[in-house]
């Protein structure tokens, strides 16, 4: 496997090919197919009525995945395969919300989602790449379609691999920025178009230490969350007028993932941090908050990744 | 009344005795006794019982004000006299706090204090100068007597009086210093120690615009919002490990005082303000915030006081 | 020769080509040769030779390109096409430094090329995209074989075209940051490595208010600049222990780039700047600085681009 | 001793006396005379007259005190007795300045003041608190009498006591922020009102890490360095149009007192951080810096008080 590895990671490297006066230059990546849960189950049931001769049941599927319940607000998260995305999706699915989940791989998502449409809630999982301009595009569009224009999105990517500069690999520095900012950017620009027709709409852009202070080893984390910052800011000067909400939050903890017995330091409940999510995205439009920033009481100041 | 206004500028100015190897300060400043409105009623009822020979109720007046209903948490605002503060009184007493109102001068609020003990809301009034620490440290010795430990304190005094830097006089300057940075350390000190003992509480320190900018004819407000800044974060990491939440929220916004008709620039309701800190105050002790900004979304950025 | 611009446009966009599991992604970018006057002089010689059956004199054309006089530091200005480095190039050949001009087309650059041989000064040319890594290193390579590791490396690419968030293309934005930060990594990583070696050296990032400020209309700006500035920090802190002294100097100025009759607002002389850059570049090494920020005294604060 | 010692603690505290509407606040303070070393020496002159009989040379001592010689420009330093002050004294003294000498107590400086004096260098002495504005007006209305106006004064008085702010007293914050801070509005306005009639002149602010990172224990330290960063940069935008360069230095050092065998860990020069005060002081008028950071090259960064 190990051959099959370092092909990729060959493959992976930008390259240049010279056509005179141009180069064209290029690079693999993996693809991540944009893939609604909704396109799966009815894979699923297809396949389950081909074995079982069973019809699907058109009615049950629709109700908790194609439609959106009249009163219920639409919550899309970017991010959503990772700790913090994950109790997001959660929380504000038990809060009323519908939520579109959003991960670079949804299939990890598929337990919770069973789970969560068990107790009645409404979830809908993509798989989506949102670095991906064009996928991005068709994501929202089919969201817009489906169930209509988000009332809170949530961009909470974050790529981390610690590495000194002299030895970082461009592709990695790359591939951080991308993760961290670019696909911030390509969310907040997709979803705050369709908001700007509504003149109305929140999106909660995260961030981390990372966000305030570039230190030794964290140069690829740094890089991008200090452009997501800038990335905030400017929306939130540009976007505020129009009726948009958009806010930094500054998450400087560790978060609590479950992983059960381990106690060696304070950690922030991905429940709560929600909280705050929320709270951003209820504040009435005269007092609204641009930058706001989270830990737990015992941690130390401005000492995570 | 020139004479005396001199007379009183010339008083204020801080002088010096020799007295061989020492020397002795001296200035003056106007008295603000520390005064109760419990203190005010019982003076009003005594008075009406000589006239109306009528024995003062006693059950009556401590029901309201010299005793705190069992439920209800306790909050005390520095700078309940300003229009910010004032808001936050009608806020926290019409979420079931009981409110204890300090202003320099507390008679000013004796409208609203009827008002709301109309309503059967609990709110006590004291006149109190917030940077004397004589007084503060009998005021909050009264209040732990007769109603206990504070929940929630805030600091929300401001004081501007814009002028350029070289032509500013040093009472001025030191008088701003004073209110906007020493009243937030003798407040949070005094409320900090109580807190300390109970391994809980909130304190709320209200910075502005120029709590992160300092610029041209703002000298007088920049340096203490800067020291209270400097204030909200030492504390936070000195204190926040005892259980006690301090926080920094900054206000880059005109608020709202209901002056009727006055639709020149965009404000921020002080309610919703009001609301920031209770938010604050309820976060759970895995995710606090340590400092975050308000505005309406039709405002500059950073353009105010 | 508009259809060749929208050709063009079109061209620079990144695309994607589905195969199976992983994607090609391609683009086209102008080529930026990398060309050193150098070998355009010992063209120009032997096409001269070629002419007028000259023989090219090897011992001029060496002299003042391929040897580097023994006791000239060598400085490496990436962006020397622009207003600053322009001086900048001019102020330190004029110091006694060999300075290798960078620009994406250093053919504009011939002129002053030119007058500064005249002088006797040691200045040597190159096309190069400081954002392409292959031909940095090379670049850099060829440098240290020909003239040893540079003592001064200055990134000075500044990338700005304005716009709203919300129309910005996708191009545009990456464009932005490559040119703003990404090109300052593959600078200072290729320079560094260099450097580590030896022990020494300085490279200074230019940053502009930008770097502090994500104001509207500055999104592919301040994306870039915060980034570059979060570079700088990481840098510092893992260069400097090293013997590497990282820098950034936050240009708030508008330069004079000699513009006849422009006198509409204040403007920093680029020699003054430059001025800037070799005292970061000679601080002695208990006493370095980090970061410094420039304007002319009668210039608003942190109103640039 | 000790009666003595509690004795002066208690006349230190700020008491009041009331007087019907208004409060007498008074504290007693260590007087630090405005005493120069010409007026010492005269003292001296007259005393060794009176035991030889020998007439003073007032040449002599006019020489090198009560005249300055025509080309020399005219430094005052606030805080000169300690230890960055004090070489930066010298260090001025040796590059040609006259160099006015203030400290609280100078007579510390007197074996420096001879050694200096010796070699046919311009220093002169003066004792006074620089946080009594009657005492620093007059020492600047004697230092123009006898002197001129300073080209260049530097304010760099720092008062430190570590300390919890729960037990920190009252009296060590105020007298924090009255030498952090205060002092340095003082010093900024007496020598600014001087200089803008002159339409130049240089006002360095000497900052530390506790001016941009307020952290716990560094109370007192971090309210007077935030307060005075805010004066830093409010001044400069009053006084930069007027022609009057201030900037704000940070040193986020160890400054090396030259204890012999502390080698500990890495220290700043303080010859070499004088270096970055005068190369502030010589930037030309279109290139001006208001903040700069220093620290020794294996130092980590944001670590001191």
């Amino acid at each position: 496997m190990k051959v099959l590895d370092d092909l990729w990671h060959f493959a992976k490297k930008t390259r240049r090919l010279r056509l005179g006066p141009v180069a064209l230059h290029y690079h693999f990546r993996r693809r991540a197919p944009l893939v609604s849960n909704w396109w799966l189950q009815r894979q699923q049931q297809i396949f389950r009525s081909l074995v079982t001769r069973d019809i699907p049941s058109m009615q049950t599927d629709s109700e908790f995945c194609s439609e959106r319940a009249a009163a219920a607000p639409l919550a899309v998260i970017i991010g959503a395969g990772q700790g913090f995305g994950f109790a997001l999706l959660e929380k504000l699915a038990h809060q009323g919300f519908h939520v579109i989940a959003v991960a670079r791989n949804a299939s990890r998502l598929q337990p919770l989602f069973h789970q969560l449409t068990r107790l009645q809630l409404k979830v809908t999982l993509y798989s989506c790449d949102a670095t991906d301009e064009i996928a991005m595009q068709r994501l929202f569009n089919m969201i817009e379609q489906q169930f209509g224009v988000p009332d809170l999105v949530v961009y909470s990517v974050q790529y981390f691999s610690p590495g000194r500069a002299m030895t970082i690999e461009l592709p990695a520095f790359e591939e951080g920025w991308r993760n961290n900012c670019l696909g911030g950017f390509i969310t907040a620009r997709t979803a705050g178009r369709q908001m700007t027709a509504r003149g109305q709409g929140s999106i909660i852009l995260v961030g981390s230490t990372s966000s305030l202070f570039a230190r030794a080893d964290h140069l690829n984390l740094a890089v991008g969350k200090f452009g997501l910052r800038a990335l905030a800011h400017v929306l939130a000067q540009e976007l505020w007028p129009v009726g948009i909400h958009v806010a930094h939050l500054v998450i400087d903890a560790e978060i609590d993932e479950g992983v059960p017995g381990d106690l060696t330091r304070p950690k922030a409940d991905p429940a709560h941090i929600a909280n705050a999510v929320l709270y951003l995205h209820q504040q009435p439009q005269d007092s609204w908050t641009c930058e706001m920033d989270l830990r737990p009481r015992t941690e130390q100041f401005w000492q995570h990744c």
